[in-house]
Formats: C-alpha cells, sequence, structure tokens
C-alpha cells in the first residue's frame, strides 16, 4: 500500500499505536498539538512543525521575511493550543545552493521579530544544503495548567478565537496573481496567509484561569481540527453556520465564505470548549480578545452543522491534510 | 552572493551573531553539538538534525530499517557529545506519496529498535508530504555536569573513541556497489556508515568522573570538528599520524587509510580532551572502553599533524560540510 493511500492521519495514529509506551514522566505523547513532559512542577511543552517548499509555501508567495515569522509561529500557536508560554526555538533548514544570501538574511530577520514579540529564544538547530526549502522549526514552552485536546464533554460550550476562512481567502488571491500591498481590500486576507498571527496570551489566559476543557489551535480547518478534538475527547459537537466568525470584508469578497470558514485551514485561531459554570468568566475575557461561541459538545460522536434554519446535517470534514497536497 | 559561496561555518556563525542575546536560564545556545538549559538543578540539553535524501543519505543504500535508526543515533551522538543521557525524541517526516507504506514500517522499526537501546522515548513529530524524504529528528536529554567545546587547554591530551574512517570506506564500498552482506570483508566498513552507534555511556561515564575539559562528536571528519573544538576553546592542537585508531581490516582494504581517519566524517565517534592531572583515572575508563591517545592541544591557533618521521606540517581542514555536498 502507498502512504498516498493511508493519509496522514491513519500514519501518525499507526506510529502512535506503535510507541504507545512512554515513561511516567511523558504527561502527553503522540496526538495532541504538542507533547508534554512533567518536570518538578513544571511542565516542558515541546512541538515541532515542519515547513515544506511547494508543499506548505510557494516562494513566488512568500516573501522571506514572513515565511521566518510563518515558521515560527505556527510552532507557537501548537504551545498557545496546550495554554503554555513559549521559551526557546531550534530552527532546521535545509536551503537550495544557489540560493541568494539574502534570501536567508531576510528569513531570520523576520524569526528574530517574531521571536522577540513572543518572548522566544533560539538556542540551536542545523543548517543544510537540499533542493527545496525545508524548513523544520522545534519549540518548547512551559506550562502549568495544560489544556488538552481531550477533556470536552456533553453540554460544553465550543469557542474560536478571531475570524475563520481569512487565511484560505488569502491563498486564494495570491494564487490569482494578488500580493500585498497590491490592493487595499485583498491585503488583510494575504496578511492573515502569509503572517498569521499565534493566539498566546489568550492560550495562556485561559490556562491561567482554568476555564477551558479541551483546545486545539485551528490549523487544519476548523471542520478538521473540530474533528481532532472530539476525537480525542470522546464525543460530538453541534456547530451553528450562522455564529461562524467571519471578518467583515469577506463576504464582498467571497461568495462562499463559510465554506472557507469551516474548511479552509491556516487560520492559527484557537479552538476551544467551556464548561458551562465557567461561561460567565469566559465572557469577561471577550473584554480582551475577539472569541465567538460556535456550537457545543454532544455525546453522539458526530459533528452537525446547524444552517440558519434550523436544519441539522453531518459535517464532512474536509480540511486539508497537508500529507495529500504536496 | 549564494549561499554555497558562504559554506554551512559562515552561515551558522552569521545567525549565531544575529541571535547571541539569550535569557540567563540558556546555558548554551547556537554553536555547540547541542543546546542546554538550566532548570533547577538538571539541565535540559536539546538537539536537532537534519538527513535529507541524496544529501545525507541515498535510499538504494540505505535499507530503511537502518535508516531509523540512524536518524535517531546521530541525535543521540550529540546528546553523548556533552555529557548527557537521551531521553525524549521527536521526528518530522517528509515523505513522497507514491512510497510503499512498508518502507515506512520498516524506518519507524529502525527508529524504535534504536530508541529502546538508547531509553529513549517518542513523544511526538509531524508526517507531511515532500517530493523527496527529509527527516528532522529532535532529542532532548538531561545532564549533570555539561561537556562543552569550549574548556580545551594548552597541554591537555586530546583523546578519540573507537576507529575512525570506517564510516567513509563504507560509504566508499557501497557507491562501488557493494551492500550490506554481500561480503564479509566489506560488512563492517558499510555497517559503521549506514549503522553508526553514539558513544552514550563514554560520553556520561566522561561527564560523572569529571574528566574531560572538551568534547564535540566526530560527525564531519577528524579535521573539521577538530577545528571546531579548537576554535571555541581558543587554542590549537598537535596530532599524531601514527597514533590514529584504524579498526584492523582498513588497511587490507584501502590505500589512504589515514586520509578516510583524518577527513571521513559520519564515524560518530567522541573526541575529547583530558587534562594531564585527569589522565590516570582516564586510563582506567580504557577497560571499559576503545579510546585513543592521539594529540594534544597547543596555544597556537593552529592545527599540526605530526608525521610517523616526527615532520611537523599543517592540517588542513577537509572533513565535509554538508552544506557543500548536496
Amino acid at each position: 500500500m502507498k502512504l498516498q493511500d493511508l493519509g496522514e492521519r491513519e500514519i501518525i495514529s499507526r506510529i502512535r499505536k506503535d510507541f504507545s509506551e512512554s515513561p511516567r514522566d511523558v504527561i502527553i505523547g503522540i496526538g495532541d498539538d504538542a507533547a508534554v513532559i512533567k518536570h518538578g512542577k513544571k511542565n516542558f511543552i515541546i512541538t515541532k512543525d515542519l515547513l515544506f517548499e511547494d508543499t506548505h509555501f510557494i516562494t513566488a508567495f512568500h516573501p522571506p521575511y514572513f515565511l521566518g515569522r510563518k515558521s515560527l509561529n505556527v510552532n507557537l500557536s501548537d504551545v498557545a493550543a496546550m495554554g503554555g508560554v513559549p521559551k526557546y526555538a531550534l530552527v532546521g533548514l535545509g536551503l537550495p545552493l544557489g540560493m541568494e544570501s539574502d534570501w536567508l538574511k531576510k528569513y531570520f530577520s523576520g524569526f528574530k521579530a517574531a521571536a522577540k514579540e513572543a518572548g522566544v529564544s533560539l538556542i540551536g538547530g542545523d543548517v543544510s544544503g537540499s533542493k527545496k526549502i525545508s524548513i523544520s522549526v522545534t519549540v518548547i514552552g512551559e506550562g502549568k495548567k495544560i489544556i488538552k485536546r481531550e477533556g470536552a464533554q456533553e453540554g460544553h460550550f465550543l469557542f474560536v478565537s478571531g475570524s475563520l476562512g481569512d487565511a484560505r481567502q488569502g491563498l486564494i488571491l495570491l494564487k490569482k496573481g494578488y500580493r500585498l500591498r497590491d490592493d487595499g481590500k485583498a491585503d488583510p486576507f494575504i496578511k492573515a496567509f502569509l503572517d498569521p498571527i499565534p493566539q498566546i496570551a489568550l492560550g495562556k489566559d485561559l490556562s491561567r484561569l482554568h476555564l477551558a476543557s479541551a483546545m486545539i489551535d485551528v490549523s487544519d480547518g476548523l471542520s478538521t481540527d473540530l474533528y481532532n478534538l472530539c476525537q480525542e475527547s470522546g464525543g460530538g459537537a453541534e456547530i451553528f453556520l450562522g455564529k461562524l466568525p467571519l471578518s467583515p470584508g469577506i463576504r464582498h469578497i467571497q461568495r462562499q465564505p463559510y465554506r472557507l470558514a469551516l474548511h479552509g485551514g491556516e487560520d492559527y485561531q484557537l479552538l476551544f470548549t467551556v464548561p458551562p459554570q465557567n461561561q460567565k468568566s469566559l465572557l469577561r475575557l471577550q473584554k480582551k480578545y475577539k472569541i465567538t461561541l460556535i456550537g457545543k459538545i454532544i455525546k453522539k460522536k458526530e459533528i452537525f452543522l446547524i444552517s440558519r434554519q434550523g436544519k441539522r446535517n453531518p459535517l464532512k470534514i474536509k480540511g486539508y491534510q497537508h500529507f495529500m497536497k504536496s
């Protein structure tokens, strides 16, 4: 059997089964946004994301400064999704020999800016030649109360930060030939795709205030990531189409904005569940962050989409698996 | 300027300069075998190595089982070179979609075997599609007394573990068409290349007994790695050609075994310096490990090779930079 017939989820599930034995200090192993190791009173959160040229980014679309930022920020988003605070980063770069050194300078200039914003130190890495650009960033963070993908229970409310679908809309515009600063209307979407901002402060507050029962970042699309959260928690969900947060401009530019919001990917917002007794405290956080109630957790292991007319349909999972895209 | 004109060393040196500010708990940042973060009484050692198809390995030469082992073991070697004990691993894989899933099964079977031997747990990672195989492993270890690349002083003795040049000889044989188990004479060399063994126990003993003043693993070739150790320590070295440890069979198979021992690369042995007062204790370790005295540290910032006739010549650094090889 070929890997493409297996798919990313099945591959990871097989690896996970194969490496299911873990020592006691490994609180979270394979299968969450990041791994967690307990040490004394602290938890170390470790995450690792790959970005490959022509699979995750296209150099013609992605200026190196923003790629530097994004390659760090997608990892910071994984730490945020555990309620942790990122502290250290390592970067492994495979680079074509014929590349201009200016590209690398700009890449690191972006990486450095994102690191500074998040209070993260680059402590090591590896550089090597390769045919196409290959980026592997590892981030280590710390956290007290870790928020896992599992923990959501029937009746818990489902919230998401920011707006959904913008990044995918940005990718569509880039594919159409638009570039950053070509068009004021296109810019916020292109920016959302090229330069997503990890929701570190929100993740930290949710952990500190013990408000969320489960959390994941929306990197592969709401439908896929919600499915993953439900899988780990052992339940299902209902989401209300009319409640999905859309940015103001997307309706003008896109005929099917909800499709992008549901399946778009690359938003790097936080999707989390809140037990009813915490909802009041959570609403107070809405003064500080854009957070939207989009649905709730149900017992049945399925995801339903409730239309504006109240019609309840099973939601198909169409968020992208990077593995299927290259 | 193109990256190939800069070279790996200059690229890393520029990144290092750019990220020179580190918080106090970062004991070692960019520039050693691994990064070290202090936490309480423990030090966490973090390393990250990349292995790219056709740069670091060729699938036709490298059975997936051994590649799984090697991709973990080269990282464990970096932890060993700090005197640490490896504990956790994360693996990032870029894989061609058309690959047989059996390849991945064998890869992880090798990875798991190497992890078990070293007491390491796989705790996370990432899988994605890519044109060629791309492997990025991160290993986290622990250590009390960290042995850095810096710390070697004039008069300290220079030791190396195991034998040198075997792995490169193995690569030569593979390129000639030999494969493992084709030929009993070729097998030990091919094995040395395909399946190097990290010197974890030796590194740990050197740290525990406070015997070594500086250490590095010989991954890029003795000449390059000795140069790196001297650069960090701020001195030079003299090495005796006749003392370089060669495996018994290499003289029969290779006309210039010393060239391979000096510049071969991929040996994953430990190169370390020992202050004169520790030499007696070190000799006791020779009952347990193969360790050879090959030279000493000098004040002058140059590396000299002393021939069997006592002639002293500057040593050219010819060990390979992966960056120049792709």
